[in-house]
């Protein structure tokens, strides 16, 4: 979840049409809506990297994953135009696409979760995958509980709101759940996170069972995104995977952010890490704004649920679906996508480091491809961090016409993830409007 | 669940094109995926009621409500190409399109759930709606048991999964609910089902509330779909809604399957019985095969929930769902389909009432608009039920080119549940099919 939302009730100095539209949205829908910034932005275009307000005014986007290709690219577009003139039906008749876009993703797989290995299946929502994989981690394992991070974020169903502390005091974790705190190479000062983690994980495990919880596995983002963007060093995370595995869990994969080219290294977050999960729930980027998600698992960790429980999704796997979701995957080969994320993600993270330079206020940059986390604190020696100098930040970006967002716990960490589109060009201005934001707080 | 769908390995006598799909699904594809008939059906292409597969043979598909409006609707796929080229992102930007349809879809509400009185939210599935409304049912009533019915289908998450008896053994109903037989006017011979399923109502919560389970809530679809579409008499409904009501709990209105003007009757499957709900869901028609599905409830029932815990759908509510959302609900009125259901759905029950007289196995014929169930028995002294004449007949129908399935405890019941689009032309079409069809079977 996101620190900077609020109701509309906290918005003032609006023009007429942001005021009327945000009395409208107060009016009829449910009190969980939260706009961003404290004059909200109202959107009316999108194009690669870009967004439009009515008014004319351009921003670049560094928030949204989803369009992930870009807004309204036109291969997914037109994929999705052909295929809704066509046909778009569930999947108990037969349809090629679900098979050869199935192809496709299984062979960006490692090999023990490739085709012939592994099995797939498809969802609307991440929420949904990963409501699935939390039952079919149960199914296999015959345990009950989940450990997870103390800031995640994992979905919105019943069964994934118990393992997403990231929605406050209001939602309860479930019993059965353990939440350890994530791998922050900054905020920990551990030599080595990865056995620092290991060590938390394995502590979790323990305090389960003593408890008389039966242990079912670890999910988690590889770069934990809501904990305040830590992808750490690469391979980090395969002690934890190991103790996971030596317990009798399974290791769920949320790659809802890190997955399809993000992290630029590697096709897959977790692959970063060279450790082979039992579980991948795929989401947000997966139809560049299409509702399609999906689970990939091992062929006999899938087998404990399926051949017990029946498992039908109506818009799930989907002729639609599944040509959005091929014009993905297509797309990022054909435009060199994760290359582009590696090139442009490292170049950007080094102009961040050169800013840190001049402004006395940022404690850490970090990032892997085109996800990046920019840590702000009250003083460096201290690291106190500052999460309302964050959300300034965000509102002076906003004026200079650049959009996106803070995690964290402490909410002081900009989570900078844009469009892949986001170009070399894109760099200079986003770093600018930074550097003269940080410099017109006075920080 | 259907009755009719089967794993690759009962598929024999398939041409090559068809075995390689069927062997590629069960190679790559969780064991969860089901096909409808013994010989798959390749469908390649839609349009209106009718649908084709890759040997050109034209198909009457009597069992899609998704594709509500006809398959490939001209006006939703025109509408959704127009705002995928403009623009598709969340919610936490302000956008017309979302203000605009709430304010239509809670114009076709009972006034107590209008404008005013009412707030709406937007997910994909109707499974995400349900999961949502279990949950707002639970914060505002205190409670945690919900009752069902024993054939009912509610959905495909963990919590969801809890309330829907028909996914079979192999998923454990949530011990703090109870199941109550549907209102099944053949089957019960009650003279007056609405007392009948109230006493039935009542006994639950009784027996609930003695085992320590606080009552949260009645969740039923109007037409009891699963448990072998029961429209029963319109307003018998009410009598059990007024038990729940009295003992605090809510009454969650699935409109998954009965809503968008399906019934005829009335837009709403629930307001057939005049009674108004708590929480409505909303789910398979509603996009026109685009994942889009809501929640509406009244204010102070909403309010118990979002008060407390935060909720953000990625993909819910985006300009796009919300333009094939819009796109249905001005068709309906444009086409007149609310009409046009009642209509042809009065000359299909007529026909199949004369149908009946020829054919002994035909134990009862009902419906309400376009949603018709057609009993078939051994007897109709002793009315035993006969699944396995059901699953031929639809065998029967498939090679007549006619498309649909069964419901009920005893997968007897052909559910029949065309597109709206199916017109006068196509009653003689499928009358002809299954009197055909029986005839062949030698009843």
């Amino acid at each position: 979840m996101d620190g900077n939302s609020f109701r509309a009730e906290h918005a003032d100095g609006l023009d007429a049409t942001t005021r009327a539209l945000t009395e409208r949205r107060d009016a009829v829908l449910g009190g969980s809506y939260r706009l961003f910034y404290r004059r909200p932005v109202h959107l009316v275009h999108g194009r690669g990297q870009y967004l439009w307000d009515a008014d004319g005014r351009r921003y670049l986007d560094v928030y949204n994953n989803v369009a992930s290709l870009g807004h309204c690219h036109p291969a997914v577009v037109e994929a999705v135009h052909r295929q809704m003139q066509e046909l778009n039906t569930h999947t108990r008749y037969l349809h090629r696409r679900i098979l050869d876009y199935t192809d496709d993703l299984l062979a960006t797989m490692p090999p023990e979760l490739g085709p012939g290995r592994a099995r797939a299946m498809y969802m609307c929502t991440g929420s949904e995958a990963n409501d699935l994989a939390l039952r079919v981690a149960r199914a296999v394992t015959g345990g009950e509980g989940f450990i997870a991070t103390t800031e995640a974020y994992h979905g919105t169903s019943e069964l994934t709101s118990g393992v997403s502390p990231a929605l406050g005091s209001g939602q309860p974790i479930a019993p059965t759940a353990r939440l350890v705190p994530a791998p922050d190479a900054y905020r920990t000062g551990a030599a080595d996170v990865g056995a620092w983690f290991a060590d938390r994980v394995r502590a979790a495990i323990a305090d389960m069972e003593s408890s008389g919880t039966r242990f079912a596995g670890l999910v988690a983002d590889s770069i934990f995104s809501s904990d305040g963007v830590l992808p750490g060093p690469a391979g980090y995370l395969a002690e934890a995977v190991d103790v996971v595995h030596r317990a009798g869990g399974v290791f769920i994969a949320d790659e809802v952010q890190p997955g399809f080219a993000r992290t630029g290294e590697e096709f897959w977050g977790f692959a970063r890490h060279g450790v082979v999960p039992d579980v991948v729930t795929l989401g947000k980027p997966m139809g560049n704004g299409v509702p399609v998600s999906g689970l990939v698992a091992r062929e006999e960790v899938l087998a404990a649920f399926s051949d017990r429980v029946p498992y039908f999704n109506t818009f799930g796997g989907n002729p639609v679906s599944m040509a959005a979701a091929q014009a993905v995957l297509t797309t990022i080969r054909a435009e060199g996508l994760q290359e582009h994320s590696l090139v442009v993600g490292s170049l950007l993270l080094a102009e961040l480091r050169v800013l840190a330079q001049r402004h006395e206020c940022v404690g850490d940059v970090r990032g892997a491809g085109l996800f990046t986390g920019l840590e702000l604190v009250r003083d460096r020696g201290t690291r106190e961090p500052d999460g309302p100098l964050a959300l300034e930040v965000l509102e002076e970006l906003r004026e200079r016409g650049v959009l996106t967002s803070v995690a964290g716990p402490h909410g002081n960490v900009l989570k900078l993830r844009p469009p892949l589109a986001f170009a070399r060009e894109d760099v200079g201005t986003l770093v600018t409007a930074l550097d003269d934001s940080l410099t017109a707080l006075g920080r």
